[in-house]
Formats: C-alpha cells, structure tokens, sequence
C-alpha cells in the first residue's frame, strides 16, 4: 500500500519522560522520505478504536521539543487490553487509514497489547509494522536492563526518602513510606538510594519479592528504634503474605479490578495506615507516621533524571530505526554496555509481552530488609546528575556543666 | 555579664530552608567581635534543659553553608511547649552557661515559647536578650507578609498539582491531593499555581477558611466532572464543618493530641480516602484516586525556591543584627516593599505570639473553591527561578473516515 502513515499511541501508567519517546518517533519518523504522516492516537488503543487522531507532522519541532519535557502521556492513556474483537476494530480503522506501522509506548501490559495486535494482524494478512516502545516507572519488563520512566520515579522515590529520614531524625519517631509496585520492588529498593550517613534511614525495606510477616516486621521496627531512637520504613504497595494476598487488601473494604484484572493498589492510604496502626498498638510508639507517596512518584513535574530523558527519547528513535531497516516486530529493549553507557535492540515481542520482571536475588541483601551493593551500582548512573545532597552540623558538643 | 555567648535553637516542624536561618545566625553572629561562642542546643527548647549543646564556633563555614543548603532542622527540633517550670529549668541552664541571648527559630508555638522565655527571664531578672526567628510552611504568622518555608513548601504544592493533573488529563478520572495547613489555606491554595491552561485542575480547592460541606462538595465535584471529564481538587487537611470539627476527625478512632493540644491531621490518609469514598459511591464514578502529600511537602529534598532560600537566611542575620544593635526582645518579620522585595523588622513579641494568621478574604474566590487573580500575584514571586512548566501538543485533528 506504501501509503507513508505511521500511528504512535501511549498506553498504561504516565511517566516523567514517555514524551520524550512520543517526540522521538515523531521527529524520527519525520526525517524518513517515505513517512508522510504520522498521526497520534489519543488514549492509546481506545483512540484507534474511535479514529481519534492527531496529525503529528502539523507540529513544530520546537512544540515537540517542549512537550517532550512535559511528564505524563501528552497523547492520553488508557487501560484497555484489547481481545481478539478489540482487536479487530482496531484493523479496521487501520485499514481505513492505511496505517503501516504502529508504534505503542508502554509498559506489561501494552507489550502484551503490541502482540495481540501483531498476531491479529498476521492472521488477518493486513500488513502493519509494530513495534513496542519500553516504558514503566516498575521497572518489571524483562530483557531490559532498565526500562524509561523507571530511573526518574527512582529519583524522586530516593530525595523523598532523603528528605524523610532529615525530616525524622529532627523530630524522631516510626515514618512509613509506602511506593508504587505491584510485583517489582525495584522502585521502593530506591529508596536506599537517599541514605548517605550509616544511621540514615529508610533502615528497613520491605519488598513483594520477599514474603511479608506481620510479626517479624514489628520485631525489625522495635530494634531499629530501640538502636536509632527512631525508625524510617520504606514499603512497597505490593508486599503480600506467604500465600500470595496482598497486606493491602487485608483492610481494603472493596477490591477494585482493572481490565487486566489487576487489584488497585494506589490511590489510597490504606496499607500505610494500617501498619502505623499496628506499631502504635503493638509497640507503644507514640509518634508514627505513614504517607503513601501515591501518583506524586510518578508525575511529579520538576523530578527528573537527565540519563531517563535521553534514553526515553532514544527508544523512540531506534524504535523508528528498527521498523524502517528491519524486518519484523518487537520491542525495544535496553542493554547496559558499561558503567554507564547503553545500546539498544530489538527483541521479539513474545520475549516481553505479558512477563514480569522481579528484583534479583543479587540485589536484595539476606536480611531481607535491605538492599545490596550491587544494587547501588546498578542504580545510581541512572540517577542522573545534580542529585541533591545532605550535610550534618560537625560541631563539638559542648561540656556540661551541671551534669543533665 | 558580658560572655559573649549566644544560642540558637530550631522549634516546631522542619522546613526546606530553616538550616539557611540557622547559619545566618550562626555565620552573622561570628561576625561580631564580642561574641564569643555560638551554641546551638538540640531539639529546641529540650536540649537547653537537658544542657545538650553543639558549639557551632567549631564548625567551618564551607560545612556550615552545606547544611544551609540541607532540608530540615539540623540541631533537631520540638514539639515541647514550656511552662513555667520548664522556663526555671531553661534558666538554671542559661545562667550556668552565662548565655546573653537566645534565638528561636520557629513559628506560632515557637514564638509563644519564646515569649514565655523572655518575660520569664524579666520576672527573674536575668539579662536575656531573646528573638523569635520566623518559620513556618503554614505561612500562617501574624505580621509577616510571609514566613520563610512557606515559598518551599508552596512550590512543591505547585508543581505536584501541576504533575496530578498532566496524569489525570492522561487517565482521566477524579483526583484528591490533601494538603498540610491546619488553621490557613495558603499552602493548599498554592495548588492553583500549578495551573496553566484554563481546563487545568485543580479544578476545585477547599480551604480550612470556608466551612466544609459534603453535599455541596459533591455537587461541585460531580458539575466539574460532567463539564471537563475528570475533576483534580485540593483540599486542606484541616477542612472543618461548621461547627468546627474536622471533617478528618469524622473518621479517626482514635485522635491523636501534641502538647499543643492540637490534633494529629498529617501523617495519615484518612481524609483522602473517606473523600474518595463519598466520591465513589455517591457519584458512582469509577476511577477515583487519593493522595496525602504528607511530610514530603516539607521536607522532600532537590525541591526549593530561591527566594525562599534568600529570605530565610536573611532573618537569621537580622535577627542577630537586631539584638545586638537594638535593646528590646521581638519577633523578626518580613515586610513586601515592592513587587518583588522585602525588608525585615522587629515585632513586639506579644504581637506575633500564639496569635494565628488566616487567608484574607481577598485571596479567596467568592465561589469558595478557588484562588483570586491577587493571590497569584501575592505567591507568584515567592516561587522563585525555575519554576518547571508544562506544554500540549497543538497537532490537528485527523479528519474521521468512518464517523467513529
């Protein structure tokens, strides 16, 4: 058909820098002589079901430029997993279109969506490129050393905790940070990141990829606090007990369900609230405090790692690359190849879509509460530069004359 | 006497900027020749009682501009409210010590404390020279156009909001942001300087100055959402109803009281979650999300505005030049001499002492849920340099070929 029309959508959770991929196979695509136009789906797949598009080659680059350092998907999301019906909607505003190549930007769950749409479109004999473009603040796609959007939420979750342990160790009590993370804990281990002096917290990690223990984990607290004066806990949202359910959904009255059948963990701050109501009980500590840092982890605007932002965007220029020079779908994924520097390939989508990547074992210490160094190493290039620093008065403490 | 010692100390809530008061003091009073130490007591008030001291004489200035720039109270701080016996054991102290003037650097409680002191220290005839060094992100300080902290903190609002409102335009839905202020609306009233475009949330905000009424909140959210398909709001942990109770306290078991008497609003999610709840149920609208900002606003580390960072070193110079070049106690304020400067005076100290500050009539919208154009005006320049900002795509619409 060479009709010269490539369609870019954002699927899932919003990210700091899932512009700067948009804006990469924008502006990639533009440079291609056969790209004519290069439309924009408003909410991910819901908007090729209903034709609603944008003409992205009647943007300016300079535009372009701004909004890929705007957080959050410019072009709209959705949840919607699309079935094989969903699906064959989708082909037939394709077709009407002569759409060549779909390009989806996202997480698990839009992989899985980029394969069903490829598969669909094999079956169909409908000639349509697709492409996956990484994208997840959980950091769960497998065959990527890291995924976009991850290393960002990763920086705000470290200065938050950074700022929480000052904050604690100025008025001293039990603090409780729970994080976003279904069933990767790679964004609450972060929070490890924010430590500087040995008795700096968060002192206790508790991750979904270790089982949580109601018990063990008030002893942990009462040590730290008998050790400290004071405890900082960073949580992750999807901690479960030894056979699976989530801690959270102990207290939730009502469980709500997404398309992908997915309980919501967010939005709410039940779990925090539920374990400070547990240490103050259960180990008579006065001043306890929970925040769940909720949507401000991922769409914080003014947080951002300058290394996510490039890579983000080369994601979408590669994903380009790889449609026009190559000969079948996939996604994109990024391979470490120093310390630091990355490339990146293309893997077949049936490698990605649908799997989850957990935390290594190699990252989470023995303890279980803790991280290890091998995870700071893999973590703190991704940072990015100009990360905000933390400093202590050295002062002498001056000799006491009555004996107080 | 003539000892040349002096102490400063840090009371109340911890701030982004309180270490810059700290080392205006510390790096002022080094300055003149006849003091001749500089103590900084630990947690406040308490650590004068229990004789703990830093002798802050003994630190670098390289060290001690590094912890200007540290969030948070360096010396530590208190939420101790002293009565009289509590001022005749700060004596004992002070007078064992020959310390010849006192800084406090804190807010309401913080200045009632130092007003406590300072007439304590005329009853018993000591010769003490004590100031009251504003802090506070409640911005709720009587005489002060501002208080040091606030700019920060109110940032920080800011740019959450404006990140909240790029995820909720993504997925659209209803988003709640429950923002710290117990008696004054300012810090959730900075929310709306997140705002850009008209569509922009938050659409609704809710002010501890204007009685809290669940079914005219209903209402509000539910036009907001017909109207523009999702609805962000702002809300003021200290909501009451019209007798006063706060709306957070219809859910509590069990209130929690500092010796202030005040109770414990912050560091749960209560609120969000029983406002979601309504939300939820008597709407019936699905996707409906809460979060607590909690102790992140005033103490997330890398979020700081410069004038604020100005401004709060500066009342710790002043009030050391204060007190060594005038003759009475006071409370350091900031004065708006032109659009945007300050200057800096000496209340009396009963003038600010215990006394709490509200939003004028004039910041606040006669609908009640929203900011007027003075406000803007008033926050704006407080934000300081750098404020992140956020763009749209301006693409057209593709033209429909199937009428979807």
């Amino acid at each position: 058909m060479a009709s010269g029309k490539i369609l870019v959508a954002q699927g899932g959770g919003p990210t700091a820098v899932i512009n700067q991929s948009l804006v990469g196979v924008t502006l990639e695509a533009r440079r291609f002589r056969n790209v004519e136009l290069v439309y924009g789906a408003r909410h991910g797949v819901r908007g090729i079901v209903n034709e609603d598009f944008y003409d992205l080659t009647q943007e300016t680059s300079h535009n372009l430029e701004l909004v890929a350092n705007t957080p959050s998907s410019a072009l709209g999301s959705t949840r919607d997993k699309p079935d094989i019906k969903y699906c064959q909607e989708i082909f037939k505003v394709l077709r009407a279109h002569q759409i060549e190549h779909f390009f989806y930007i996202g997480g698990n769950d839009s992989s899985d969506t980029v394969s069903i749409v490829s598969l669909e479109a094999q079956k169909a004999g409908y000639p349509l490129r697709c492409i996956h473009i990484p994208k997840t603040i959980d950091n769960d796609l497998v065959g990527n050393d890291h995924t976009p959007g991850f290393p960002s939420a990763a920086r705000f979750v470290a200065q938050a905790f950074a700022g929480a342990n000052l904050d604690n160790a100025s008025l001293p009590g039990v603090y409780v940070g729970v994080v976003m993370g279904r069933h990767a804990g790679f964004l609450t281990a972060a929070s490890a990141l924010g430590k500087k002096f040995h008795d700096d917290g968060p002192h206790l990690i508790y991750l979904p990829e270790r089982t949580f223990v109601l018990e063990k984990f008030l002893a942990d607290v009462k040590a730290t606090y008998e050790r400290f004066g004071r405890c900082v806990i960073a949580v992750s949202e999807g901690i479960h007990d030894a056979s699976g359910v989530p801690i959270a959904s102990l207290l939730a009255k009502e469980l709500e369900h997404d398309a992908h059948g997915n309980v919501q963990l967010s939005g709410n701050g039940a779990l925090a609230d539920l374990l400070c109501e547990e240490i103050k009980s259960k180990l008579k500590i006065k001043r306890v405090r929970g925040d769940t840092f909720g949507y401000l982890q991922r769409s914080f605007i003014g947080c951002v790692s300058d290394v996510d932002q490039r890579e983000a965007r080369e994601v979408g220029e590669k994903a380009v690359q790889f449609a026009m020079w190559g000969s079948c779908d996939g996604s994109v994924a990024i391979r470490r190849t120093g310390s630091y520097s990355v490339d990146y390939e293309l893997l077949p989508l049936e490698a990605v879509a649908g799997k989850t990547r957990v935390m290594e074992d190699e990252f989470i210490a023995s303890s279980g509460t803790d991280i290890t160094d091998a995870f700071r190493l893999y973590l703190r290039p991704l940072l990015g530069s100009g990360m905000p620093d933390a400093f202590r008065l050295r002062a002498k403490p001056v000799t006491k004359l009555m004996n107080r």
